[in-house]
């Protein structure tokens, strides 16, 4: 690691001519000026592209708008590059590299002492507002956040509706101009929902010009502050932030000294830098916690499908409600329907100790399922108490002597205050009982009522539950919790996320075939994604009572262990379903969670992604292809192998008759001998995919 | 303890006309009917008085209103007769004697069941709605109550604002037609405060007719439930139910099974008998904590009135904020003005130890008071680290080597995340060094914003609090927290309250003279008040920046030990203060804070209260007596006295020049023989008072 650290200029009040600062590589380049009316203006430029064109940028407050009214009074320069290593990801090394210009403004009637700091990155900026120690300006309320993201034309826009409880909608892919026909169907039900806009969308939002540049807006860093969405104005194609209100329409609270979450603009000529790009990452604060040793990459099965598509059942007993102090579950009648029962869970502990898993997560395992959704019942889990079918000690018993852990799992039915108050003893129970790693949800409206998944006051409940558990020796993985910033390099035990809309929705009547080729645009810009691939019988009616289909073939759902990349990786399907194939389930088996380099060799968003990484401290490699609804060939370029070596790699492919939706489990096995000179043409069916792993020959 | 239980008649499908259930003496009549459009209906009479006119009842909710079309489907009495002894309060042993009526109800229409339960009691009734488990009505959402209390004439009463927040108002007494003038005058400055209506006043409202009935409507055992306020309409002199609501407008999330809190109207022709009622008590349910041996009445000091009077500061330093995670206080400038430091809570320990006090609070010990209030800061306070001039074990160890305790203080900044998260640790650090009750604050508006002081979500926290802390064997005087309403019956470990306006008032300009004669009628009802009695230097400007002047005699402020009992009971004025007049410090160290018997001699609400009681194990008796702004002789007969024994009495009495105003430290003091033949006159000054201490002459 070296630190390079230069003070380039400073000096006060400068003019209001535009300031500027370019990326390391000269490709990216700010500018920075005040208006006539002395708003502070930005405005960034790729090569020879617009990116963002003169945006406005400001707060306003309960105690003053901070929006106008601005002069200069300092320009800081500097520089920094410094390599680190994340404790599990894409990559073994990270490097961050960027120059860094802060404005220092001072609003004239107000005296109000504002600094806008940008850091650019070759592949893109970041921007936040910070606000130093001053008088005149200490705890304030943040109403609005308008910070402007004008685009230089209507771009293609890979989106999901803007809300302020989920994000588990299906891309649509349209020219910004066609958001607001596009927005009603887009809309799809869910439990908890919020569309704050016609217009309205959510970050990562992935774009790509006319003229081929890929602009990605995000943020990162997301700390004490609320969720930033994106409003368009249609006619000007310009964004403006809206950040998530509270239940009296507030944004934030804060206190100075104090700054915002990072606000990003990766931007690029290639589709596969965007992939490929460290800058959420490089923008969140060093690892926090001093021991990281127990902060270990899991690939997992679950008591879940079977749930999840109606099989079987998270509740023990069928009554309309519960009081989960006083309900006596030995004296009710089971309903012979729930998962969660001993004898299934020995049998899933087998197969996955079987075939080598690390942990077994069962759903439905606790009392208090009976009335757990839509009730706003606030006493609604304990997280300490098994249903009677489900032996806790003796099955975790049984799976550590197999060599596998059971997974904690902790739906809070969005009571928050229920889950904090237990919370401590919930985690504890955990440590008590073998648990290291816990599978937290939030389905629902918000307790307390009002409040949002995304507001200020839920991201500190987030953070809050990923500190403590880190206290425990925990790693969490939190579903409907606001998307991820990037604070997965801060609190390495944050190991997954939902955030999107994950497989189960194929479930839920079925997802679009390009959403995985855009996931990793979007949502995964931010952090890894539990999205639970590994699904190999795709028509649910043959073993639930489920009329969905999931729109993907087999050979689809192996790549997917490559091109969505987590350090928390699920075998959603049954066991039952894997004995069928057990000859594509060993890329499961095989495939590494946890890398030391990732190569993106093909991307473009709605379409197509190839990526190739290394095993962490292994010297196998793994390649994952997936496609649209579109079939088309690619051409693979094995140049990422080290050159001069000989491997054997197994292909997993679609069979010659698959198609998502006609013959979804057709594949082709075969081998072939590869070094870093080769090429190979692969063929993806629609909605295919192909995998390959790929070992030394000795 | 006896118990008796009868059912006196059930029968199906009743007949529209009035059902009536009469209290064991038969003084008190409730009358139950259906309107023509179905609504239940009640009607109280009071010997030949009309106590409450007929009036309607119900609820509405989002699944459907339940106010109309209800026929009976079934009537059940009973009766009840039990002795039960208190853990602490005015007497040793309460009779909870009543009959009942409970009025099975189906809504026609939706098919839903409703039971409207009264309770007849010798001074009055108390009703609830209650939901059986049932089909088509499980979870729900209150989002009106329309129990009504049709009064039958243009009544006197003795009211504070209604408020969603706060209590701690001025009373003003008027009649019911003159509350919207008065209004506007009445609503005076508070931290947090919501006013829902012109006409809406808070219970317990005290009321008194032109025939002379004293009518006061409160409510019993508020659990998991928001609060009730009364609005009137002043043309018909109808009071409504006016139920706090939460952020959303929603009033309470229950259940079936499931009950309101009980409504409560005590009526008698006798002012003396409002102030002994247990109808509060009774309606609540017994003590659910098994062990109470360490729940102990405490007689306490504090370095508090110095902060309150502005003579110094609970912050230890002056800056505009301060982030309690990383603030260095040991680096920070001390303002010289904080109260809790070492030396003088050593000289409080000395003094309090020395006159036999069991405790002294210490307020502003703790970081964070530096910008605590107003800001709706959430982190604000972490309960567990003094400030660098607080040494808190040795100061503890100082005091226990004294034979005294400190007593803990947690003001929340209302908070309330804040608070839970840190509420194990908070208590577990008063276990570890040797603290066993604390005084707690909910000041300034709730976090989380939007939801009110008296609202559902805040009343599950207030009784949170309580039972943690009855599990770390710890006692709770909750300031601002929801008025009480007899729960401390149930939960015996919370052993005050504030909500209503204190004697700090005294110091924010002064209170009314006739505060003390009316908060007996109204805030007391439902519990003891932390009322911080005991000034002996009325102008406060003598020792503190501060222009007020305590309205009360020093006699005055000697009797509210006896006419607001309450087993908490502090002398809230300086020690250099008291040392001025040891002599009338004596009845504060005498007087007793548990009781095994009280009488009300004289009493009128607004104009004057003397009672005596009997100090528990004990045979020595205090007497209290109080005025209002008029100067007033009374006549005093002590025949609460066992009869043929003989005692000497201490008198504490205005002196002849004395008046709140102009000489509130005038005072006698003399003693005499008394028994219980003995009557006596006495004179109380404007603002003044008596107090008498009675022992047994051996």
């Amino acid at each position: 690691m070296k630190r390079l650290l230069t003070l380039l200029a400073s000096c006060a009040l400068i003019s209001a001519s535009a300031q500027t600062v370019s990326s390391p590589d000269g490709d990216v380049k700010v500018s920075f000026s005040l208006s006539q009316s002395g708003r502070p203006t930005y405005s960034i430029d790729y090569k020879h592209h617009k990116a963002v064109l003169p945006s406005g940028l400001g707060v306003r407050t309960k105690q003053g708008d901070m929006v106008e009214g601005f002069e200069i009074t300092d320009i800081t320069n500097s520089s920094f590059d410094q390599t680190w290593s994340p404790v599990w990801g894409e990559n073994s090394t990270i490097r961050d590299h960027y120059n860094e210009m802060a404005v220092a403004l001072r609003q004239k009637e107000s005296g109000r002492e504002m600094i806008i700091r940008f850091r650019v990155y070759d592949d893109g900026v970041g921007f936040r507002y910070e606000w130093p120690e001053q008088r005149g300006l200490t705890y304030f309320v943040v109403t609005d956040e308008v910070t402007e993201f004008a685009m230089s034309g209507d771009h293609n826009a890979f989106w999901i509706p803007g809300d302020y409880d989920t994000q588990e909608y299906d891309y649509t892919e349209s020219h910004l101009s066609e958001i607001r026909a596009l927005m009603p169907k887009a809309v799809t039900h869910n439990d908890s929902q919020f569309v704050f806009s016609p217009t309205g969308v959510q970050t990562a939002l992935q774009m790509k010009s006319a003229e081929g540049l890929y602009i990605n807006i995000h943020e990162a860093a997301l700390v004490d502050y609320s969720c930033m969405h994106l409003d368009l104005d249609d006619k000007k194609m310009v964004f403006r932030s809206q950040l998530t209100p509270n239940a009296q329409g507030d944004m934030c609270y804060i206190c100075a000294p104090c700054h915002t979450p990072w606000r990003t603009v990766t931007v690029t000529d290639d589709a596969r830098e965007v992939l490929a790009s460290n800058l959420i990452l490089n923008l969140n604060e060093p690892c926090a916690l001093e021991d990281t040793s127990w902060i270990k990459p899991v690939k997992y099965m679950g008591v879940w499908w079977e749930m999840i598509t109606n099989a079987s059942s998270w509740n023990y007993t069928d009554v309309p409600a519960v009081d989960i102090e006083s309900f006596d579950y030995t004296k009710a009648k089971p309903n012979g329907r729930h998962g969660a029962n001993n004898e299934k869970v020995r049998r899933y502990i087998d197969f996955a100790a079987e075939h080598g898993f690390d942990q077994l997560l069962v759903e439905g395992w606790n009392i208090g399922w009976e009335d757990w959704s839509g009730k706003s019942k606030e006493n609604v889990f304990d997280f300490v108490t098994p249903y009677p079918d489900f032996d806790l000690p003796a099955l975790q018993a049984y799976a550590q002597s197999k060599g596998i852990r059971l997974m904690m799992h902790h739906e809070t039915s969005s009571s928050i205050r229920n889950y904090e108050r237990r919370m401590d003893e919930a985690y504890q129970f955990m440590v008590d009982n073998g648990y290291n790693a816990v599978k937290s949800g939030y389905v629902g409206n918000i307790i307390p009522r009002g409040e949002h998944h995304y507001g200020q006051w839920l991201n500190n409940h987030y953070l809050y539950a990923i500190k403590k558990a880190a206290d425990y020796k925990i790693m969490v993985n939190a579903h409907e919790a606001v998307r991820p910033t990037g604070l997965c390099r801060t609190y390495p035990n944050m190991i997954g996320n939902e955030s999107a809309r994950g497989t189960e929705y194929q479930a839920f009547g079925g997802t679009k075939p390009h959403h995985v080729t855009i996931l990793p645009f979007t949502r995964l810009q931010g952090g890894p994604m539990d999205f639970t691939p590994g699904i190999f019988c795709m028509d649910l009616s043959t073993f639930a009572p489920n009329g969905s289909k999931v729109n993907s073939t087999l050979a689809n759902q192996l790549a997917l262990y490559v091109t969505m990349p987590s350090p928390l990786q699920m075998a959603a399907d049954l066991p039952e379903h894997y004995a069928k194939y057990m000859d594509a389930f060993e890329f499961i088996k095989e495939v590494a969670v946890d890398w030391s380099e990732s190569h993106y060799l093909l991307a473009e968003p709605g379409d197509y992604i190839v990526a190739a990484r290394k095993a962490k401290e292994s010297d196998e490699w793994f390649v994952g292809g997936v496609t649209d609804e579109n079939e088309r060939t690619v051409e693979v370029d094995f140049s990422f192998l080290p050159k001069g070596e000989k491997f054997e790699a197994t292909f997993y492919v679609d069979g010659k008759d698959a198609h998502y939706a006609t013959n979804p489990e057709s594949y082709d096995i075969y081998t072939k001998k590869v070094d870093a000179k080769s090429t190979m043409k692969l063929r993806m069916a629609a909605g295919g995919g192909f995998a390959i792993s790929i070992k030394p020959v000795k």
